[in-house]
């Protein structure tokens, strides 16, 4: 049972050992080297273990064996933790064991000096993982997704997986991938007289889930609260900086919810409550994303914390929107909603994050809840944020079985979602977030690319 | 401001009820008629909010509009909780809301007092929620994958979002799903030279992933200990009550890992401290769900939590079922592992789960670790459980770059993982658990398809 004890309790990853430790207490660390100095006695090695973006520093005796250390080497060691004159703590080992070669100097396109664009890291996503910016990124990803899961959770909210494969495409934009069996033999195994041969596997042609949220409302009308956090799908030709062809969106689907204002309080409470979680046990990360997406500039305070978020109706949007058409170079279309430049404009205008309600109906989805009152508009919400625009969207759903099977937008094929309110029906609302653009709006990264592991997007498709 | 704090504070789920509340406390309920009673003055509703697997007393007057309800209607009533003749907590409302109309005479598949066969209820996967055993299991599901997350999280793992789009099948077993986009327009408007047109948007053919580990090897090698539980896809064309064709997989992978038994130490350790937090927190629902999956026994004493597991290698095990011969429908094979009913055998035999490690070289994927003491055996691990067999299958990675990379079976367009033990490599190892056979072996359902919400299947994706 040796080796139990000792993979839990002496080795220590270096996040922990500010926290764990004091001066004096022996443990053993292992990681990568990422710089070494060389004085006349010592060897000060600059190791990072993945769990934090500060390195650590370990003090080597100079010998024969550590003089043959490099950059990207992996060490392991055993000493004492001690205060160097800067402060930190620092490891004095007697030996250091390497346990593998960096081989930096053969073809590693990284130099362990110098700071490399996005761009050029992003062509090698498999040692991606490896710049501490990258690694920065994933941490504070890993926290946020946390901190999403912990928040519904606390909330009494279940988390539903929700397909990724589906015969539906939610809203019918079209811009979906399809998905079969690659293999032809099994294709011709599997016919079915009347079935197309190339979706005889599940005898209907299917497609990879654009949104969760028809799923998510079939489970509610008998769980209650649900939430998914999932991967969602388009097969656009876009090279945007805010658009991936595989992404995750947060869903959120919620029962007895019959007013928008209750909806939009729902979320902006979530929002704040999760960031500031995060600012709180994420910090260092944080800081050092932000200050590597915005030149050196970091912003812990976020403004938009601290205010109350603010609420215009599409129609007194549209009227700041035309006051000060001058200052766009957008057209503005009012049977289009807003370009990104004019939702900037509009959060910049009032101070704070705004949601735009009550949308004109025709440019809404089917599933949207038509107003009584006025119905040619929808109880529907678009929350706009500083840096990313439009980060989520939700809206009231028809919860009117008549009305939503008259609905002259609805998709063929889906009769069973307008049964969900036939039977036992309840007044829901929803929204999805676009996990990535969350992650965007906390650091500044400019690039939707830098904050998803393995992005996928128009002609790159790595690994 | 008013609707925040109706929406937080005074509406009870009834699962917390029990918990924090006391007689003669004033609260709003809401939920769905499961069974009605009339008495004299009274009327007795049983309703359910999806938040827990037991029902809850409404107690109102009865009179011209309570008359009217039946089961399947929504209703939500304010009243004072006071204890009922057989102990439990029920609520005495002066009067009760009718939210939304049942309709449960007009068409709905399931009866209010009938308990239907899982065969039966799957074929109305949009209404199968409001099956209290289905709702159970849902909810279960979302615990148990809390339980996952957070276990990790306090271990330090990160968890990486493996994609699901990928241009590598992991282990090449070839019964993969490909994917494009459904639009020919599009795939002609980004057609380039030299690129198949089906295969335009990403420049390549490009699969649904059949498992996250390459992924994680990449990633771990900058951030440490990783993890994920994502989808994972399978062309195969079997009906069995183990296979999905989207499904989920539990993964991680673990660096500076050197030994097979530490790897199998940390496996047991997880799954025991992961299930005890569920008997802990869930212990209604996986009663609930045990009794009706096994013919109204329930055992919450799971014995397999109380034994040290046990280590057979393949040579102890293989001779063990060779002894053994006459017991099995299943011709022994030794060049492909054991059945499931050897499995079985094997695990009854010890009286304990039992991981079989050493495994002949020929018969696993080329990424496991060779032994260096003998090359026909690498060191690979199955973790063979009651109820369902093989749950969790994991290895130490081959470090060895040059090794890996003269690997007769290793794929195509791999060089990118061999790159990674180039480059600082580190001593890694993992494993992979399926997450719906986890659910099934705490509960004994018999088929795959009742512990996942959507499932999909040969000849089937519904919704």
């Amino acid at each position: 049972m040796l080796f139990i004890k000792r993979f839990h309790s002496s080795i220590q990853r270096i996040a922990h050992i500010v926290r764990a430790n004091k001066p004096g207490d022996e443990l053993s660390v292992q990681g990568w080297i990422k710089n070494i100095r060389r004085l006349k006695n010592n060897i000060f090695l600059d190791i990072n273990d993945g769990s934090t973006c500060n390195r650590f520093q370990l003090v080597v005796p100079r010998n024969a064996q550590t003089q043959k250390l490099t950059s990207g080497d992996v060490v392991s060691a055993m000493g004492q933790v001690q205060v160097a004159p800067n402060g930190h703590y620092e490891l004095h080992a007697k030996e250091v064991k390497s346990v593998a070669a960096g081989h930096l100097q053969d073809g590693f396109p990284f130099s362990p000096k110098q700071t490399h664009p996005p761009e050029y890291v992003r062509e090698y996503l498999h040692l991606r993982s490896r710049i501490d910016y990258i690694a920065a990124q994933m941490r504070l990803r890993h926290r946020a997704q946390k901190a999403f899961h912990d928040y519904m959770d606390e909330h009494g909210f279940v988390q539903i997986n929700t397909p990724i494969l589906t015969t539906n495409d939610c809203e019918g934009a079209g811009e979906v991938f399809r998905a079969q069996p690659d293999s032809d033999n099994l294709l011709k195994q599997m016919a079915r007289p009347n079935v197309p041969q190339d979706q005889s596997y599940f005898d209907s042609k299917v497609f990879l889930t654009v949104s969760g949220q028809l799923h998510l409302e079939a489970m509610s009308y008998g769980l209650g609260n649900t939430y998914t956090l999932a991967p969602a799908f388009r097969a656009e030709n876009s090279k945007s900086p805010l658009h991936l062809a595989e992404f995750y969106m947060f869903e959120a689907e919620l029962v007895h919810m019959e007013r928008l204002d209750s909806l939009s309080a729902f979320i902006e409470r979530m929002l704040k409550e999760i960031t500031k979680q995060l600012l709180s046990n994420s910090a260092a990360d944080l800081e050092f994303c932000q200050r590597k997406a915005q030149g050196n500039e970091a912003n812990l305070e976020l403004t938009w914390l601290k205010v109350p978020w603010q609420t215009l109706t599409y129609d007194e949007a549209l009227t700041i929107i035309l006051a000060n058409r001058e200052h766009f170079k957008t057209a503005v279309n009012a049977d289009e909603g807003f370009s990104k430049e004019q939702e900037l404009f509009l959060v910049a205008h009032c101070g704070a994050p705004v949601f735009v309600v009550d949308w004109p109906a025709k440019q809404k989805p089917f599933y949207m809840k038509i107003s009584r009152e006025n119905p040619t508009q929808v109880h529907a919400l678009d929350l706009l944020m500083p840096t990313v625009g439009e980060l989520c969207g939700g809206s009231l759903r028809e919860s009117d079985a008549q009305l939503l099977s008259q609905h002259s937008q609805i998709p063929k094929h889906l009769a069973w979602y307008v049964e969900l309110r036939k039977y036992g029906g309840v007044p829901t609302g929803g929204f999805g977030i676009g996990f990535e653009r969350y992650l965007q709006l906390l650091t500044g990264v400019k690039n939707i690319r830098d904050v998803i592991p393995f992005p996928r997007y128009p002609h790159s498709c790595k690994m």
